[in-house]
């Protein structure tokens, strides 16, 4: 039985929590640590069977019992929380990013380098039904060799301003996800950005610096080509497609739904919208991928998203983001660090 | 160029002469018959065209540039011109039913045995590409061998309770289209019919004698089973789908709308409705079936959907009549004409 | 916390053991009873926490810590089982069908009016994302008064024809849920049945004097119709689709897929094949329903679905066997018991 | 009845002769000009009624009876015949593009201004329904304010590279179509435009300096994003979708089929493939499009694809070429004439 500890009670935490105790086999939670824990987080939690509670992360880290952690913390603390459990021999599943800045990531990896310690990466989407499929379409050679990749990412509303101020802006917080994606549809490298965006969501956003609307095009080691868009504000819910267009065909993949019921009136013939909310349209990806990050821990197995691929999300973002000032392509190895 | 007559100038008879000026080669309205010829129909024929006008259909029967007319009267004198018709020694295309009686559609018959006529019924469901296509699934093997069809037949709106009175009721005026499409989907015969229906939709519907919905079960001789369900309104438009369930799998097929327009918004996301007119929706199957008449009567080759069919889909007709007013099955033997 | 027994730990038991254990808040199982227990499964419930295990039911209902039983072994023992714990005053939640034998079923109503004991009948798909979705539009109003019901129930494929031999009849085992679905979807009672179907599948069946293949026709109290059509076998998985039409619209739930990844190719634009199994297609159901049953009995609240849809269900069955017999509507009111 | 001569009698040529023989009201084609006239071009034209013919276009604009020409001819002619057409005072639907050249294009708006002429240019797909749906829920405030519109437009494979190396290249040729989608779409303008690009379906377009992959990105006037993906070759047909994505709603086409069919079986779920060929897909917007400058000129009406947004497709189309070799977005403001 992996014990494992959560650093971070918050919305994510609980998340992984909830999966754990209720899904996961093998694995349980031992210790939540949050400096902001509440007593209707401890309540909750005891319901679900967690019996520890701490302020202080570091007493997980302390604890000879715990074998892995979750860090589900603030992401600025991401690196150095990384840095010591990587030092106490935790084995870590990370929340994305893994920072802003890729020199503290650089110092996860060297870290890592001399260590045992298995680091996962949370990108949650590579765990869920449609993109797994549309992945082994692309792997399985069903639509040949890969031409054009097409990823629609939207939020069904945007998160408060003062989140978009601390968040590292909308390409290391949101597309992030989508620039894993690219990575993980395609088997391949991103080599050159061209990022074209606006405000056109709330005037608030633009104040803060951020944008809030995205088209982002890129070129692909292989030639292959890939592109991006997103936005904060979608008035039908949260919708999360995708399309890769190959020599042989193409795989499509498109929203979830509670329900297939389909109204046919004097309106029209009328599905229900997307799933609204991220924890509801991923909740089983979250259960796999914590699923997957137990079982290489404790079956000595690679993990199914690395450092490498939390490295290369925000150097893409990173490169997005000088596209977007400088407005022309950025290739990656234009960013130094 | 074969020289037609058109009989009866109503709503279907405008359809078909539009066909034959516009769209079908090798054939061309000469006169068109209608005892109640209107100045604005005469008016709209003559921008198509047609040059010679009669309010006597006798004129075109005597006619001797004329092959071919089309019966697209009123259903009680359908079979008295086709027996005129064929004595005159025109080919015939004679709008759906023959006749309510099924002692006059024999006359008919018979009165063909003696003939070289060529004599086509107007069941243009079977000319369109929706229903050819599951037709040409089911031929093909692409189920395997039939277990069981299914047909949806809707009316957006229910006719004038004047039309109902005179119509031979909902299976020799409506259903008799399905009827038929149940032997060219299965190329099969039924042999028992049961129907239930009721008044749902307009009480003065079933002041007049009829129903307004209904479902019929039919047995055919092959031990496969069909069900139609039939309605006078539906409020979403003209409904007409089908599905062809087999030992190796199932066609379906679904409605026409305008476009493919799909708007998603905060109520869901919105198809357009099925196309509401059975005009629009089997415009081209109009043009399809007059194409085939043409082509049978000009290279002498078999008509599609001939007086045996005619006859067949009043005889299923008069079975499910017979059946809902005795609430049991009732097989086509024990039909007798 | 809710102390709950397993009485038959086949494939259903085993369900809804992992369900409770894993998924139902309040509730756990205490002891799972089953004569032919092995040690594969005394390990696998182990695993998700169950402590006791008997060979004899008898040890859980003389279990006085135990509230409430779960009824999940074969048929013939679901009513004796209910009347002795029912006599140990336990709550019951029980697989359908309660009986074949409508007297059966009515020895255990009698046994019910002089108790507190809470029944549920195990008819799942009430508690089905899509079937709710489709209650909820008609219950709302979204399709006006309900006309025509239509259900398409499909397995995959048959079940050992040992096992169709002790079923019950096709009527009994397989269109029971659709029997239940019809009341469920209508609000509505059926007051008369014509049932046709044949052998369309394996001749075996025919010979253990069953079908496999069927359309049910229903007329309901209020005068609507329900057809029901069903097959032991599709190619393509398991067929649940259901519409609903009526004076306003149509409300229409079609099938669930592992994904939504469509792949157009030379081939055509092909989507995935529904979920192959029920396990699979109904385990949230499955979940839901438990829940349901264990917020009944701590709660107080009246069950979802009462001995009286359990009662109900079969007699629509008896009716349907017997109108397949005489090859005539059958009335309920026909069915003396 | 307005005379019309059809110059080129190519594919488009006799699509257009047959749309207006067969289904425009009001006008025929009196003269069909080509140098290489054949003898079954000819045949084929006398059965639709046309009943002149000469090798020599310059007939035709010399022929007092004849109104408004097509200008059908290959594309290198189109500007030269369209300058001698407007001094014959021939009102003119010139094919798409109007030339190569923004300078041959500027002379022909100039001796327009001069001119009573009406000209218009061959950008069918504003006269598809399925665009002309989407345009219209833009335009009715359906999806709010534009913010994102996407556009997927691949061929079924490529034209001959002979063909490809006059063909101005991928942007003059193929995109120049989703261009003045764009802007019919958006009723916008086309700012900067960034051109991502390579060789993905047959290194022969390569060699001749053509690529036959691309994305292009476009800024609005408005702020809102414009995204064009084009491939040469999409193995299951012709591709022609668009997404409009704004602040209340999406609006999104798909692909037209030959019917609704979908067979389910063994290997999943499949309906048909896009229609194949443009000519199939587009037949009824080539119909739609002379209708409506038959009407212009018969009613003195403007056209509703002038000469402006001849122009402006190729000015984006310029501006995408000098982006892909430069490898940077450039602005239209950038390109002089």
């Amino acid at each position: 039985m992996l014990k494992i500890g959560i650093i971070g009670a918050g919305r994510i935490g609980r998340v992984h929590t909830e999966s754990i105790m209720r899904y996961v086999k093998g694995a349980t939670v031992k210790t939540i640590a949050d400096p902001f824990l509440g007593e209707s987080t401890v309540e909750w939690a005891k319901g679900m069977g967690v019996e520890n509670f701490t302020k202080n992360y570091k007493d997980v880290l302390a604890d000879p019992e715990i074998d892995a952690v979750l860090i589900c913390s603030s992401t600025d603390t991401h690196s150095p929380i990384s840095l010591e459990a990587i030092a106490a021999g935790k084995h870590i599943f990370c929340e994305k990013p893994i920072d802003h800045s890729l020199e503290k990531i650089k110092e996860v990896m060297d870290a890592l380098k001399n260590s045992n310690v298995k680091y996962q990466v949370g990108f949650n989407r590579r765990f869920d039904h449609n993109f797994m499929a549309a992945r082994e379409a692309v792997k399985g050679g069903k639509i040949g060799e890969l031409n054009v990749l097409k990823i629609t990412s939207r939020d069904p509303g945007a998160p408060p301003v003062e989140y978009i101020k601390v968040s590292g802006g909308i390409f290391l917080d949101m597309t992030i996800h989508d620039f894993d994606m690219v990575r993980y549809m395609s088997g391949d490298e991103v080599e050159e950005v061209y990022a074209a965006g606006g405000v056109m969501v709330d005037p608030e956003i633009g104040k803060a610096g951020d944008i809030d609307t995205a088209v982002i095009t890129m070129k692909l080691k292989s030639g292959a080509l890939a592109v991006i868009d997103n936005c904060r504000r979608a008035s039908y819910g949260y919708d999360q497609r995708l399309e890769a267009f190959g020599s042989k065909g193409q795989v499509a993949i498109s929203n979830d739904t509670l329900s297939s019921a389909v109204i046919s009136d004097a309106d029209g013939v009328t599905a229900e919208k997307p799933l609204y909310f991220f924890l509801e349209r991923y909740m089983q990806a979250y259960v796999n991928e914590i699923n997957g990050f137990v079982e290489a821990v404790t079956q000595d197995k690679p993990v199914a998203v690395g450092v490498e691929a939390g490295l290369q999300a925000v150097l893409i973002g990173v490169a997005a983001k000088k596209s977007l000032e400088l407005n022309r392509p950025v290739k990656l190895s234009e960013i130094k660090f």
